[in-house]
């Protein structure tokens, strides 16, 4: 049983951290904050989790914090940066659900956040938390960069053709589709449903801040120069990421389901599916789980892979609690065997 | 450990069935059946389930039916009580999750199911599974009649006014609205996504097969007549059933919102909202929890009841569970205590 | 021709009014004012009016809306009547589709809207621009209040019982059900696609603020006392207003079918469905009809009546163009023929 | 005004294609045909309909048939090809907006539709009605195979590249979302708003139908081979298509937005928005614009081209339309000015 504690839970990212805490059997919550909500019972907020915790939000306080083996941080952008050297200081361990350990590249963050890193130090230390790719790192981390929503289901869906150098690395491509949830929960008319229901659009083509993190990732699986093309689209349902990938493979003879399987062959929270599959979003609604599954239209050359995940579980909490569970020796599925909500 | 059969379990009850199912600790899945798609795994048809079972539906087999301790029948109405006698002669407990044996009256299920009976004689029998008003009747069941999704939200809604005889049931109001979840995994025109999406819409305004199930059940909480309007909506989402109760009530000063915390005081399945509450159906999506509200609109006479759950859970395959945890002894909440997802 | 004047079209409403000015035979759009966006091109917030307007937003300026035959407000509650006397003295003619103008009673308007009114000498000659019951008073009114969205369904819906005292009208209950656009286009977390899409809802039950309004409207179709519960609920979709109306009806023996028929033959924009019927919100989604079934379930006392609207159309901007064809004398379906889009 | 016949009216093809005629200032409709709803009126079918038409559904008569200047079918693939030998004899002009007669190589289509053709010998005069293409031909055209909806918007967004010589046409990817409209109105499992709603996947990746008829499109617009990869999705929307279309372009120097531009410029359903826009499908909803932008991320070398359109209207009945505009003579716009509706 750890001591837990989480700075910002207002969000989505929040909500189903605390879905997903209230009833992990190693975790004790022991405080959650919100500079704007401090004193309101948590469950007045989201009224689902009414009867599963007593918590109130309370206000940010460094000795409180300091009481918790393990502090999720689920804030905006620039939040985390401030407090943490303070409390990795005070042998507290972080899990960053924002962006502001992601980026190794200290100059390449603040462009990309526009703002200046507030402990640029700390980035090299920092662990990115995909544990697929990481797991060993993860284990003794003290400071975790949880993986973006698109960086996840992206990564992992290239790996195993990047790691066995089987495609031009220099024509990649990531269609990505999310649900609404991604854009978080804030007052905004753009993210209203009379603005983005029954409706489909791009957005960020000329280039989004999950573009650096990503290719950042999937150079460290190849050691040849890689160049991604990656196009978001908003689409009309809350949950869920459907990444559609383009890779040139020359060798036409290479069975890649073969591949795949093997490569995930030991992953609990990955799964390849069967030749021919096409995933659905919804099968992975409210779990933690990665689907993959790998075509060759017309057994040509272009490799199409689609990986779908929760943007909110695989994408952001689920995947803060598989690092959580990593890093302190617990099962790594442990609080995370939901079955996906169908329909 | 009990072992237990699903006959019937390719709609949308019995996949939320078996979603409980897979991860209740004290149930061993036995056998699961589908005269259509036997042979096929069950994960093939549901991949939400994918890595939670290796069952495979099987051709109904009374003998092997006969094995189980329960068998839950998920199938469409009249299809149990062809084979319910045979099975509890074998000592087999049975939960119908259709509407078989949900009315006391023969002449009256006939009229309103449209077939002859196949064994009126279990009727008197069968207990209407309600837990909140029928626990004690539940515990020694043989066979349960699962209550219907429409009926298990306004009965639980309007049982404090009348177990109290505080309103007038000459002139009950009940405006139902459903998710099309509740209409069945059918191939049909009128469910499609192009048909009911972005549209609202009443149905069955001259009668709907769950009028007389509530009226039955209404009256058997008051000594006076029952008069009940019905009407069920569609509405545009998965999940959920809102009902919004209409009830006079000549008394001013009665304290509706004590009566009905304490009435539901003990119950870990009734959520009495704080007054003056709005609940929302996404609150219980997933989840087997009915939250309830009290209004009386301008201090007036009419008294508005707004209680919400998930059809699929509370409203079939969840208070299915909580029958099964009745019977044989379990926590009434074992396998239940499902987050509700949000968003 | 007339020279119109649009002032806020910034949002649902506003848009709404575009598309159906942009296309109407006798109308020339002079100008169109947003204090926050004065400079942008109309067809820039709104594409899909790219093609069919060249108008820019410019800051509301008095001298140029006076050159205007017709102002149409699509504004906040509060604004319109801080501009109103000044062009009415103009001799300009105006119609609100906010609510300043809507309630005769000013004590009543700021209790309900929680400001002062600027201008209470104009409530008594502001005519209620519900054409179906109010046309004759429209053709002259210099100050259109343009009716709400559920006063709309409501009042139609209500009308006939009412006028020819069928009812009793104490106790009548109208359970109402609109998209979310009715809510604006604001930034706001409530109405977020992440809140408020697959979850359904009361809201107000309290008391809203069409409440007065309606009861306003029915008061002046009967001799009797009226009391009405009026309780909204907010559906997960964009477009739609279901009403579902009830009243006790002593009389068992009245056709309600043929009143209703005879009560609306010879308008254009009400469409009495046959007996039976379930009119869906779809059919007049962006049409200014409004469907109406009626409804005796069981042959009882209780009359349930269904009127469906679409909430932008008939429910505002629609009915805000019926109106401006009655006061200038055109055919009052000129650029109201719309098909509603199925699906 | 000519006399234009329907067959086959009961699907969402059909009844876009009547909500466009019933309007249309040249057009008598003179007879609509469905072997299944004969004698039922097509507002009874389409209530949205009410008040807009008298005509009730015919069997099919080709005496009746052959009265009219010209017929649409809105059949199911396979139906056409066995009536429009005899209609084209009777000298009745006919636009398929099936797939009849889209491509011109018989053991092509034969292969994908998995049927024999009934009357080959017209491949080669039908014309593929594709009027931004090819609206020389369609003036004088006797048979039009009107295009799919993927194919239209996908071969407008690549036809500039092509025809100037700009990309590789050996890598190109058409990455493509769909609302659930494109699947029909019949009944199915796979499209119930409960399979379909909050979920996101891809489909037929091994080989859609759509495939050759977009790249036998593409070829004719370079002299180049051509190699496309075209991954379709479902997306959980009713109504619009987005096409992302991915192609490698060595010339990092051209002006790309000015060649789109220029190559649209006389187009009235293509519009080619500012450089960095982000066309949302909703601003083409109910209309028969196709709306492109232009990107080029980072200024590299891959070149993102997004092409919406509405699936039944540009995509099927409104191109049907234009087409038919072309044919006779009239306004290309004529009946075809609505405004989308939005939100």
């Amino acid at each position: 049983m750890i001591k837990v504690g989480i700075v910002g839970g207002t969000g989505y990212t929040g909500v189903e951290l605390l879905r997903l805490l209230v009833q992990h059997p190693q975790v004790h919550l022991h405080t959650i904050t919100s500079r704007t909500e401090a004193g309101m019972a948590v469950a007045d907020m989201f009224p689902n989790l009414r009867g599963h915790t007593e918590l109130c939000f309370s206000e940010p306080d460094t000795a409180v914090l300091s009481e918790c083996d393990l502090v999720f941080f689920a804030t905006p952008n620039g939040v985390a940066m401030k407090s943490v050297p303070e409390l990795l200081q005070a042998g507290v361990r972080v899990i960053d659900l924002a962006a502001d350990f992601r980026l190794k590249n200290e100059t390449e963050w603040e462009q990309w956040y526009g703002m200046p890193h507030a402990c640029p130090q700390l980035l090299e230390q920092a662990v990115y938390g995909l544990p697929e790719l990481n797991r060993s790192d993860i284990v003794n981390a003290r400071l975790i960069a949880n993986p973006g929503c698109y960086p996840t289901s992206v990564q992992l869906g290239f790996a195993p053709l990047l790691r066995h150098g089987l495609v031009d690395t220099d024509r990649l491509i990531a269609d990505c589709k999310s649900g609404v949830s991604g854009a978080g929960r804030k007052a905004s008319v753009a993210h209203l449903l009379g603005e983005c229901s029954e409706s489909f659009k791009a957005y960020s083509v000329a280039g989004h801040r999950h573009l650096p993190e990503i290719t950042q990732g999937l150079r460290s699986l190849t050691d040849n120069t890689v160049s991604l093309t990656f196009v978001p689209h908003l689409t009309p349902m809350l949950r869920g990421i459907h990444a559609s990938l383009y890779a040139y493979c020359e060798d036409l003879s290479v069975d890649l389901q073969a591949i795949y399987a093997e490569y995930f062959a030991s992953e609990v929270f990955v799964d390849v599916m069967p030749a021919g599959s096409h995933p659905e979003t919804r099968s992975v609604r409210g779990s933690n789980t990665c689907r993959i599954a790998v075509h060759r239209p017309q057994q040509g050359n272009m490799v199409v892979i689609l990986s779908i995940i929760d943007n909110l579980t695989k994408g952001a909490a689920g995947q803060a609690v598989q690092n959580m569970n990593i890093m302190f020796g617990f099962d790594e599925a442990a609080g995370l065997n939901q079955v996906a909500l169908l329909p």
